[in-house]
């Protein structure tokens, strides 16, 4: 799928003009349904705004700086009046700024006055478009989203449309938008998805694993000072029968004792393409002094921010199918619409889950107490741990205040997983740091259950049952038919 | 570089007929130094033996089945007499069968009188070419080493030519040769190479990992009771301040215990893709049942292996360079023309080596145990532990016996590692399945040292001293001039 994603795009934008660009089309390209590297060709290598004579053939409205400004930013000339950082205001970028939790964050970090760049190819819209799915909520375009953002705050946030796989672009978004951290949402985030066909397997692991790549070299080349944030997964750790640690476990053996990189076993080849990206930027840290935080994130619930509250084309995405949906999410949604609450198995499969509210508070935490430089740093982010049983019960109850009936009904696990195991995953340091949770209280789920209920007509309800098999993959691209 | 290796050729060598193909003469093809996945075109897809009309474009001298016979073998058909397997013999792919290691495997398990057949896109040889490198014994063309074989010993051996990241090759390769096991060398083996620059470092990763999910993927499609032999590197575990252990380590923590995967530390991109690679063959072996055995191996020494030397055609290739040359091998060749030994900083670096007779003993003992299904099980292949420093001692003592005056200098460590550090690594698997280890005596060190001088007026000094610093690796292309 990358070489329909090496396409690149400034925008910056500001409120008093109107651009509709084919640029943003980016759905109108021809999409394969599978991912083969050696075919990957690049479509279109780099696309710029091409002023209006595309007006009639999109739908987009969206508003961007005079074309001849746009010209010289993308020469790697500065044409931002933020250059300088005369405000003291640090820059973040936020790689994948357009996703479910990435939206949430840039604008978080955009509310708390820091200078914000989002850089994003798009390919989550993606993705739906190719499975069939969509967002429980609608979301607008990110032109919109940010127009909004900005007409509502008066907050401007950088929007760099391309492939940080395309290293070429992401050394001039670099170069033009000089970040003091990166926060790297940008990877194919779904273990089903990777595990639907070699295709989507290999896709997945080459997508995210060379794009961090490409990150740490971004950085050390032109802004070694520059704190790495990079979102890792709980999941990287499996469910070993010992207590889980922050990223690494002090190990007696044999009467010598050291300090290690705490032990991984990912069970899809998502979670394992996390696992790379790990090893790899520890070794950065300890061979060119780059200074990282690897947050290794629960499962996240909930769709609202103080920020994407403000204004319906703020509203995040919330996903409940069995591809990108996860667990309580999906369950709130099944008990909306009457359909019964999937328990893959057991039940017993248990992990830490977190609040959005708190995923946007954590990275923030981490930008502002940053890691030294050398210092590879693991937080394990997430505030609760639920096994899924207990989250089908949690729901149950919720519903009935709501006067809702849930059924659950257990469906044969499609994942190869331990269903009933000992878990106790350490998640202290960024409380140290002064995170303060929002817990899965009974009126928070009222609220989550509740958005469900609101946009419930929206709900297709094909979407709810696990379609991908850990075992069934196979070799041949998996194609849906409409 | 993949867009360069996805040729695909197939080649069953009998004595009795002359092939000259252009399919054999990769060299002419355009080869960029640098590798850009975003633009990875596949240049020529498939070529496949063309006949009489390309003899006199080449010089490869090789023989081959009929042409009709062959078309058949690429349909998918059978076209092998060995087919169907009546002679009970096991059926070894060699992946990288061309390269130091895996030459010397395939004769060796040939000569054991197992069916081979090697799978090499011969990437090994172009990576000399770009570099300016050559190995300091002359080595034949892989068409002639295999005639040369046969020839010799009656003994045929397969050869496919391709890229393993083409997946559509590799099927068809488990599909025609249909293989009892896999023994996998096919991977960019060299630290320094994946630390000359961006590129280097992507393409490593993106061509072990991928090459390597595909060889998961077509075992389990078409070959699920194949038993993978995996190499990967002692390299992966970097140098802990407690006792390594093979593969797993049993930890009690917080009054709790479990064997979880050993902590892995690896100091180079390189080594880092063989950590991926181990973690991403585990999962597999969990969730699909494969049965694989991980050969951590360490620094491989020597030229001669019984079948190697029964012919200069078969001679394997021996590198003394500082970006393919292993320590051992490469201080021989400074012994033998009166270059100083160049340790890197304090030579207080331990590792773990062996005999390249005890590395083909290694995966003959791998293959005739194999895993159970669903087993991912981890050898540590070496023999001796020694530090720079020591070996440094070893050969000035070997070369005081052949009259040889030999100096030490220590030159800045172009690596990031510890120069001083615990090593103790645990190797007692391989012993148990009845390793009879080759030691690195005084004698076997005076024949390597021979060997050396044998070949002297091959030697280009200017190969010797490090090129590729650790820190100094930029994002922009390395070119080399004449």
């Amino acid at each position: 799928m990358a070489q329909l994603l090496s396409a690149s795009c400034y925008m910056k934008v500001s409120p008093s003009e109107k651009l509709s660009s084919k640029c943003w089309n980016i759905g109108s390209a021809k999409c394969p349904l599978s991912y083969t590297p050696q075919n990957s060709n690049s479509m279109f290598k780099r696309l710029v705004y091409q002023g209006d004579n595309l007006q009639k053939l999109t739908v987009v409205r969206a508003t961007t700086v005079p074309l001849n400004q746009e010209t010289k930013a993308q020469s790697g000339a500065s044409s931002f009046e933020n250059k300088g950082n005369s405000s003291g205001r640090k820059r973040v970028m936020v790689i994948g700024g357009d996703g479910y939790c990435g939206w949430a964050t840039a604008l978080h970090l955009s509310n708390k006055n820091y200078e914000v760049a989002i850089v994003d190819n798009l390919v989550r819209r993606l993705y739906d478009h190719q499975l069939g799915l969509d967002s429980l909520t609608p979301i607008a375009s990110i032109q919109n989203r940010i127009r909004r953002w900005q007409s509502l705050t008066g907050k401007k946030i950088q929007l760099h449309v391309g492939d940080i796989c395309d290293f070429e672009f992401l050394a001039e978004t670099f170069k033009s938008f000089e970040p003091d951290a990166v926060v790297h949402f940008g990877e194919q985030r779904s273990a089903p998805y990777s595990m639907i066909d070699r295709s989507r397997a290999v896709y997945t692991q080459h997508n995210n694993v060379i794009g961090t790549l490409n990150v740490l070299f971004a950085i050390k080349e032109f802004r070694e000072e520059c704190h790495l944030v990079k979102l890792g997964t709980m999941g990287e750790y499996g469910t070993p029968n010992i207590d889980i640690e922050e990223g690494f476990i002090t190990i007696t053996h044999n009467g010598r004792t050291d300090t290690l990189p705490y032990p991984k076993q990912a069970s899809s080849f998502y979670h394992l393409s996390k696992v790379h990206d790990s090893h790899n930027i520890a070794f950065t840290c300890k061979a060119w002094g780059i200074r990282a935080t690897d947050l290794n994130q629960g499962v996240v619930y909930g769709l609202r921010t103080d920020e994407t509250a403000m204004h319906e084309e703020l509203c995040n995405r919330f996903d409940y199918d069995a591809v990108f949906g996860t667990a309580l999410n999906r369950f709130c949604v099944q008990a909306a619409v009457g359909h019964p609450l999937t328990v893959y198995g057991k039940g017993g499969q248990t992990r830490g889950y977190l609040d959005i509210r708190d995923t946007v508070q954590c990275v923030e935490l981490a930008i502002a107490n940053p890691a030294k430089p050398g210092e590879f740093r693991v937080f394990n982010q997430f505030t609760e741990q639920f096994s899924v049983r207990d989250l089908a019960a949690i729901v149950t109850k919720a519903g009935e205040k709501l006067g809702i009936t849930v059924e659950t009904k257990s469906v044969p696990n499609p994942r190869v997983e331990a269903e009933e195991h000992y878990y106790n995953a350490k998640h202290t340091k960024l409380i140290e740091l002064g995170l303060q949770p929002h817990l899965l209280s009974d009126s928070l789920l009222d609220s989550v259950l509740n958005f469900a209920i609101q946009y419930k007509d929206r709900v297709d309800t094909k979407q709810i049952m696990p379609s991908v098999s850990w075992k069934k993959i196979g070799v041949k691209p998996q194609t849906l038919q409409a």
